[in-house]
């Protein structure tokens, strides 16, 4: 990771590249790198879709190493969702392939004259852009099929489906995964439509040849690792829960506490959950012949994902994950396993963000375009999506647009970005990181469901205000620091709980980099990302109004505990105050 | 005008109304009205389409007088298009009628709980409010036509066609004209799908028995009429160049200066401007047995506008103005008069902004949905607006949304609202307005081409960056005070150059209200509405950031001229510093 690859997709005669040291952006990794070269590069005002936007792909800082759960890539532009700054973070084989490749980031500039689409093909011999037209309109299944019979088996993709060819605002960038299925995804904020917009319609890595990155201290790291793995063993969490069924372990749980957003966010209960629990989710998989439990890239010990096999054991799409489930499912009424999963397979294939869809087809039935719970309406406006239909387009570019489109009112979105899969009524914390990240409604961005319901990292009360800005805020800054390491961000279950575990991978940076950082460095650092991105956004025209949740989470009260969101305008103000 | 009448469509058990005297608002009128009750009552934060906003009708000052120019209506709200706050400004007889009906200010507010559809009849007894199914989706034509059958032919009709019915954001409210046609259009930021979801489908007006408004001295107002009145007649542009040719005299001239923007702002001057000049438009409608000079309301005397009939000699539509044959032709390359004011005439019937629409049909032309100059493939765009297919979802919402829905990058919206018929690359001064008027782009809210192309008030040279913030700033100040008198927007050319012309309406203010008002209140009133405003849209969220043209001004040079937009940001952002 010694070097930074510009393309530049707009030169004279063609794509050109440049390789270059990572002056200004040494050391940095993931969100940090994406979040410091947008907010030093990138004009605040420009247009997503246009030359003056920058596509970044960055591995963390452990990337590419020994270390386990070190395979997440940061995928950063001005987003085309947002208006503001995105980091979309996705799991897959590319950020340790990006990383022994030597690059600390591949960043995509400027934007052809006309229409061609390319392929970028990376290898250890250097970098071959080809104009490929004939990949034109093909889903990201097909497309990683043909990359297969044309570069083997070695490779990992980084690709577009049709919603990203068409500049959609809910198109994801999708990842392949250990199988080389375009399963995992840079999912929210729209960052496929601005590698739509740069003509890329996938970037071919192959790291044959190349090693895995030394440490400074390798005694020191291997240790750190051993005591980081035996952390994430240990905690239930990390070592149980999730592996056992997946994020969709949640279902239950969110449903419980009455959080549950149910046909678009009106009440916290869904009757149907047990039809759609990780429960019954990874007992259909095993039963089917698919794995209830596996990793989605090298490296990763909590084993979270799982295989979906249809009614006839063939394979269907990857595990759907709780907000999949959640958004597809009691979002939009409905308890259909298999229909929730044909709908994850086809977002995956178009190359959709499937919080996004799901909360814009919830959008949609609202508008009366489909009853809650038909299944298979919903199944077709996906279906229309892929198509570009102009129905196909207006969801496709998410809930803000649809709800503007077709006059709805109750359009759960922040700064244009749709809720992800807990009410904030009923779990006050994330209503906070909703309203105040960086990234419009996001729950990854702090992610206070943990210590609201899960009591992990402490305990505050999610039917009350209290306690919850500064939860969100701890969160926030500590979240940061992950995305920039390359670390899963389910290692917080287990470092929050475990301060060894949190020590060993501070041990592990020091000891990769030859550093000296305290627990206190990390926070600074994620302070640091943060105000980068804080202060982009505040370039590009975001303000304290733009950091609040829609009016009707204030004004409806949502069923079981009846609430509305409690937190103040003015303490919502004090989030960054640090 | 001694009392307000709030209509709270959302009370339990249906309608209510309520009359009380305008304390607080005492002695505004017109936009003055709107702004400060917009201010003062409507959350900022609210969502434009639900019960919190507010829809205002508000004659000015001199409405309802016996002076000459003072039937324009300020319909405002918190803008559906913009999110900023909104006065949208018509013609026709409403204005007047309201005025002698005793209402300084009708407000809508609240919002009904089911879709049912209302009529309002308000005369001399008093409102009048029913359930109106009957109306669900008629055209604004059919739907005055529909009034006239049931309450004759004395009344006024402000009404919604299916534009507003469906919450579209490019939704007009239209007001009949002295032939009881719905041609006369509070047009721009969708104050129509305000008043539709409110679901108001026609307020009809009818101000039998009722009298014209005594000034408090009768004999200085009747002089200070007679003076201003003579003075409109003596100025060249409201004397001779707008009764012979109407707003449409400006195709040759805008053309000739290029700042003629065609096929969606690529170049300044379009080859087939003859075809649709407004001498072409002015013989064509006499031949045709039609008028060329004709009022859109009793009490004018400029008489801009005329009867458009079509080929057999039938009633089309009405004159169409400048920016509408901009809008429908050069800036979609459309050259042919009659497809144009056939399009105006279904915007008129279903209810949009012209402006909006032609807009809105130039970057669809952009996106591949048309050829640029295929007229019969706009029409037809148009009919998809009211027939509410998803594309006509799209383009009923605007430019910007549609823009965003189909992935165009060149989108000529300010705030979200669509450019008028001039370039700001030919047109400097009007550029500064665009951009930092409290209305998102806006010609009529500080129309420096007076000043830029027909040296009216001074000379500013259009192509150079300077003088151009002054001379917008003393724009806006002067029409945000017109706007609350009632008096139509052309009163300008004739008080700008005419101080004894000027002197007689703030004599006519003074005469009526028995006030002593001079030049410099009046330049007072302009700056506290202004300010109003633009409190109202920082409350929103808006900042100086958003106080810019869209980025492809700056980088794209506009033939003949080769320029791009000069004035620099820290410019725009002074010019409301006074």
């Amino acid at each position: 990771m010694d070097k930074i690859l510009r393309i530049n997709m707009g030169a004279e005669g063609g794509p050109q590249t440049s390789e270059e040291p990572p002056d200004g952006y040494a050391g940095l990794g993931g969100r940090a790198m994406t979040s410091a070269i947008i907010s030093k590069e990138v004009p605040p005002l420009c247009h997503p879709l246009g030359q003056d936007n920058k596509l970044i792909f960055a591995p963390g800082m452990l990337s590419g190493t020994a270390s386990v759960m070190s395979g997440r890539l940061s995928v950063g532009c001005k987003s085309p969702l947002t208006g503001g700054i995105k980091e979309s973070n996705s799991g897959g084989q590319a950020a340790q392939v990006i990383a022994r490749l030597g690059y600390a980031a591949i960043i995509l500039e400027g934007k052809p004259k006309d229409d061609t689409l390319y392929k970028v093909f990376i290898n250890k011999d250097g970098v071959k852009i080809t104009p490929e037209n004939s990949l034109r309109m093909l889903g990201n299944y097909d497309l990683v099929d043909k990359m297969m019979s044309e570069h083997g088996d070695k490779i990992t993709c980084v690709s577009i489906g049709q919603a990203g060819e068409m500049k959609m605002s809910a198109a994801s960038v999708a990842i392949t995964d250990m199988e080389l299925r375009p399963t995992r995804h840079a999912g929210r904020g729209g960052v496929g439509a601005v590698m739509g917009a740069k003509r890329v319609k996938v970037i071919v890595l192959d790291d044959t040849g190349m090693k895995m990155r030394t440490p400074k201290d390798p005694k020191k790291f291997k240790e750190a690792n051993k005591i980081f793995a035996e952390g994430l063993k240990k905690n239930p969490v990390t070592g149980q829960g999730l592996p056992a069924f997946g994020t969709n372990v949640l279902t239950n749980v969110i449903n419980e506490a009455g959080g549950y957003p149910t046909r678009n966010f009106k009440t916290g209960q869904f009757e149907g959950v047990s039809k759609i629990s990780g429960e019954t989710q990874a007992e259909t998989e095993t039963a089917r012949g698919g794995l209830a439990t596996h990793g989605c890239h090298r490296g990763c010990i909590i084993k979270c994902s799982g295989i979906y096999n249809d009614k006839d054991g063939n394979y269907l799409t990857k595990q759907p994950e709780y907000e999949t489930v959640w958004a597809h499912g009691g979002n939009c009424g409905i308890n259909d396993l298999d229909a929730i999963a044909l709908m994850d397979r086809l977002d995956d294939d178009f190359g959709l963000d499937t919080i996004e869809m799901g909360a814009t087809i919830g959008v949609a039935m609202d508008a009366g375009l489909a009853e809650f719970g038909d299944a298979e309406a919903a199944i077709n406006l996906i279906k229309e999506v892929g198509k570009g239909t102009p129905l196909g387009r207006i969801l496709g570019n998410g809930a803000a647009i649809t709800g503007k489109v077709f006059g709805v009112e109750r359009v759960p979105v922040v700064k244009g970005q749709a809720f992800p899969a807990y009410d904030p009524r009923a779990v006050h914390g994330i209503g906070v990181t909703y309203a105040t990240s960086t990234m419009g409604a996001d729950h990854t961005a702090g992610y206070a469901v943990a210590t609201n319901i899960m009591k992990v990292g402490g305990d505050v009360d999610p039917l009350k205000p209290e306690g919850q800005v500064e939860l969100s805020r701890n969160l926030q800054i500590a979240t940061a620091a992950i995305d920039s390491t390359g670390m899963c961000l389910f290692i917080a279950f287990a470092i929050m709980d475990q301060p060894e575990t949190f020590q060993a991978l501070v041990d592990m940076l020091n000891a990769f980099y030859g550093l000296s950082m305290t627990g206190d460095d990390v926070t600074e650092l994620g302070k640091s990302v943060l105000k980068n991105e804080r202060d982009f956004n505040a370039r590009a025209g975001f303000t304290a109004k733009h950091d609040r949740l829609p009016e009707f989470f204030k004004k409806e009260t949502l069923p079981p505990h009846n609430l509305t969101f409690q937190v103040k305008d003015e303490d919502l103000d004090t989030v960054f105050n640090w």
